[in-house]
Parts: structure tokens; sequence; C-alpha cells
């Protein structure tokens, strides 16, 4: 019997996003909870029966709560943590927070990410993501990073973890793209957020286990 | 001075969702809510200077509040209705609803439907979304839909009007794939409900308007 939660995650998947959350709610990893890396393969949806009989869609990250409860798609994951370990939200700083959480993974992780990190995606999707979606929305991204430090209210939230992700993924896909000041000054203000920098390097060093296995 | 809502809508664009929601709220056109039909152009951001003004992202929908808060984000739009107009919920059904206007939002409207209907998107982009995203996740929804007459508790919801538009648009993009007795049974339940039949033949009427001008 375990009261503890459980992540299901994949190296340098917006999984890492969740993990930074539980680390920056204060949980402390294998008392309050337990990450279980899953495999990828080669397509967006994961292979392992195990994984398949818990969550039908086959797809990290998945978080499992101490009562049970299967939580899936990352924008209800990390509003659900932000309501339990998050500062105390007006109603307009909520629906803010699930804006900016629903904007990243419609407009950026699965119109831009999705192909460009998908090996089975046609070369021409991953090119049109980078040269023709993501100039116009790194504008609004930046346009709002110009003018406060974190994407909704005055603290880091799961919203800068997702974005953080996304931004630092694109960096890697598309360099030039994500060269903008404000984007850059963004990502240097996360890496200095103790959960973010934690979960960031131990995706990293999975990737890597991964990547030489 | 206006005390309505007003909702930015392209024709049959996922604002329809958010139509169908105004009406299914019992709200009047007209009297308690707007609908300002902008033009979309060739591709997925809006070139109207009076929209880019109101909404940097130049994406529909988006809904001004009789307060004049601009939601943008169809997620948080619909789950915000829900939340002033839905039946009441527990926590875990409100988070069934983000979850499933989140699983829309990304798996089926950005990474399938986004490359289908973008006539800027490479074909190769399009037969992937159809032919290799499309059909696991179909599985996962028919599934989902067996066992249930709505996507989310006992009465249709903001999940439903947004799921009922991508599986219409789906069906006429990739009929085949959308031919599953679980789905098409789904769809028949959505055209008895008044406020999203009328949604559809207004946003069919105006579409059918805009192809022969």
């Amino acid at each position: 019997m375990t009261e503890r939660w459980t992540l299901y995650a994949a190296p340098m998947t917006c999984a890492m996003a969740v993990h930074a959350a539980l680390l920056e709610a204060g949980l402390e990893p294998e008392r309050d909870f337990e990450v279980r890396w899953v495999h990828r393969g080669p397509g967006r949806q994961i292979a392992e029966a195990e994984f398949a009989a818990l969550n039908a869609k086959r797809r990290v990250p998945c978080l499992v709560t101490p009562d049970g409860e299967l939580l899936t798609e990352i924008v209800g994951v990390l509003a659900h943590l932000d309501t339990l370990h998050g500062p105390p939200r007006s109603p307009a700083e909520r629906r803010r927070l699930i804006e900016w959480l629903a904007f990243v993974a419609t407009e950026f992780h699965q119109a831009i990410l999705g192909p460009m990190f998908d090996p089975q995606s046609p070369e021409a999707a991953k090119a049109d993501g980078a040269q023709r979606l993501l100039p116009p929305l790194l504008e609004v991204v930046a346009a709002h990073l110009e003018t406060r430090d974190f994407a909704v209210g005055a603290s880091p939230s799961g919203a800068d973890y997702y974005l953080g992700w996304a931004l630092a993924l694109a960096r890697f896909g598309a360099r030039e793209a994500v060269a903008h000041p404000a984007l850059l000054a963004y990502l240097e203000r996360l890496s200095a957020i103790e959960g973010f920098q934690k979960a960031q390097a131990i995706n990293l060093e999975r990737y890597r286990a991964l990547a030489v296995a």
C-alpha cells in the first residue's frame, strides 16, 4: 500500500515539467512520489503492456494520485498540482494558468514539437513547424515575457516548467528561432529554480543513458 | 456599453463548440451574446488588424466576457463557461472535464485536424495525421463512448461540443476512420442537442457563403 504519487515519464518528454512541479511542491522523491520510467520507443504511443493496461492513451505524462486516481493530459495534471500546492489564486488568475497551459500544449507542443521530435513524422511537417509556425508563436511568448518574470503571477508555476521545457526543446531543434533576448533571459531565470534544474538534470541523464544504450 | 459576451469566430473552426456552449447555457443571441465573424484567410493566424489588436495570438475562438475579460484558448473558454453554466461538479468530475478538453485540443485538434484543414500544411503532414495518428486516437474515444452517452458526466458539456466538432471534421477529411458504431451513435446523440445543432447550422451556412464568395 503506497501513499505516494506515481509519475509515469519518459526522458525529455513534457513529463519533465510534471517532475519539476512535484519537486517544487516540496514533495520528497521516493518518500512522497515515485517516478516510473517507461520506454517511449519510436512512436508517440508507448508499447509497454503494463503501462497500456493502466492508461489506454499510452502517453506520458500520467500521474496516479495517492488516492489511486489516474490523471492524464498535462494541462489537467499541472493545473491540479497547482491547486494543491501552488499559491492562492483568484479565479481570474486560475483562468490565466489554464490558458497558458493550454496554449503551450496546443500551439507549441502539439503543433510544433510533436512533429519535430517524432521520428515517424514526415520531414515536411517538422520543417513546417520550425519555419512557419514557430516564429509567430515565439513572438507572442516573448512579448508576454518582456513585461513579467513568469507566465502567470509573481512566482514560477507549472505553466513555466511546461513553457520552459518547450522552449528548451525548440532551442534544441531550431536554435536561431529562440534567440530572442526575452526568451533567453526567461530560460536563465528558470534554470535558477531548483526543482526545474533537478528535473532537467535527471531527465538529461536518463535520455543520454538511453541514447548510448 | 455592452453587457454581453462577445465570441470571435471563424466558420467551422472550433469556435463552433463555444457557440454551441453559449446557446446551451441558455444565453440569447444578440441579447446576451454576440458573435463577431472574423476572416480566417489561408493561414492559422487571422490577419484582420482590428482582431490582431485585441488578441495578439490572432486565433479564434476568443471570448470577451461581459466584464471585458479576454479569454483565449478553447480549453479555458469552455471550462469557464461550464463553471458558470454547467451542472454542479465534484472536483474529480471537473478534472475529467479539463482532461477531455485538453485531450481533444492537443491530440485530436492540433495534431490531426490542424494540418488536415490548414491549406499551408504539407500534404505529408495531412496524410500522417489521418493515417497514422487518427486511428489509435479514435480507438480511445470509441472505447470511452461505448459505455457512456457523453464525454463527462450524465449530460452534454463543452467537452462534447468540442469532441463532436472534431469528429465531424475528421469524418469530413477521413470518412472511413470515423465509421465506428460508437462514434456514429455519439454524433447522432449530439445532433439532437438544440444548441449544437443550431451552432452547426449557422457555421455551415457561413462557411458555404464564404466558399461561394
